[in-house]
């Protein structure tokens, strides 16, 4: 406990913070989240457990908030003033590279969801509704300029087209999803079903 | 051996067959694919593992033809006369009970096909492949009808409008795949998006 209380006067640096995450990442790639401990994390991170937990709270919430940190940007940042220009920006702002490397982490936590409740809850609350939110607000912003009617029953359905192009791409065609491939799949299926 | 020359004279019924694939999904529910073995299947059908691997050569061929046999429907079989009617019958073929079973059973199987390739090559071969190819048959026919254009670009994107709203369904909504999901989705979506 002494040594938690010696963290809690010192604030974590925002670069100490991108270390700690770049780490968590890295060990997730590594052995998976059921594997992943707290004690590992602290020793290739050189913290204590008091440091993490007081800081994060739990495995769950270090992880989740790590995946958020290496987002390259968030949806609600996203403004082009068109809707296909938006839909564009959303997948193209990761490379190829890092997208391969995004899908297997996330299909790898897909998988830990169904034994870890908090994991799930944490990946809704912190990453996943603020995304939707965005996306949400993407859409209104279409309607209001006129670019699709509000009544139109696709708007509902416009995560399932994305997300599940996504997560069935290697299915499907047995190759990782591109940006060329999902800007294809957008002016293909997402913006027709719009109207747009 | 000799008891797998006895049972090469003696043909596995139908009646014997249904009984071993119902026994074989008992099993994948109850323990996962992993944890399954030929020695569990062979001693809860009262048969020998010698006529298991006569008869299906792998628990990964074992698994998928017991996947395969449950299908209640192939989609080569559907022809309603319209494309509309075809995809109806499509997502309302299995009632929403044993959808969410089937969800369930394949996310376990979809987790497994990371560490089984033989797994994901009998998955693609005797289930995936055959249905992908009714799915082609039934987009030409509705080609041919009039309904869409031959060359309407989300022709090839079909497969990941309807595998990706099942798939993702629970992840966005947080509730299992419905009928009612499903052809409200093929309304709004496959079907504006294929301009039919």
């Amino acid at each position: 406990m002494a040594e938690a209380t010696t963290v809690r006067r010192s604030r974590i640096t925002p670069e100490r913070e991108a270390e700690l995450y770049a780490a968590v990442l890295g060990l997730l790639r590594e052995v998976g989240y059921d594997a992943l401990t707290m004690d590992a994390v602290a020793s290739r991170t050189r913290s204590s457990k008091a440091t993490l937990y007081r800081q994060w709270g739990s495995k769950a919430e270090l992880v989740v908030k790590a995946l958020r940190h290496q987002k390259p940007v968030n949806i609600g940042e996203i403004d082009t003033g068109t809707l296909r220009g938006d839909l564009h920006e959303l997948v193209t702002r990761e490379d190829d590279c890092r997208m391969e490397q995004d899908t297997s982490l996330m299909r790898g936590l897909a998988m830990a969801v169904h034994e870890n409740a908090d994991l799930l809850r944490a990946l809704r609350e912190l990453l996943f509704e603020p995304e939707m939110t965005g996306l949400e607000r993407m859409l209104r912003r279409a309607v209001e300029r006129g670019e699709i009617r509000a009544d139109n029953p696709a708007l509902e359905y416009v995560p399932h087209m994305l997300i599940g192009a996504l997560v069935v791409r290697g299915l499907v065609d047995n190759q990782p999803p591109t940006q060329a491939f999902l800007t294809s799949y957008i002016d293909a299926v997402v913006l027709p079903a719009l109207g747009a």
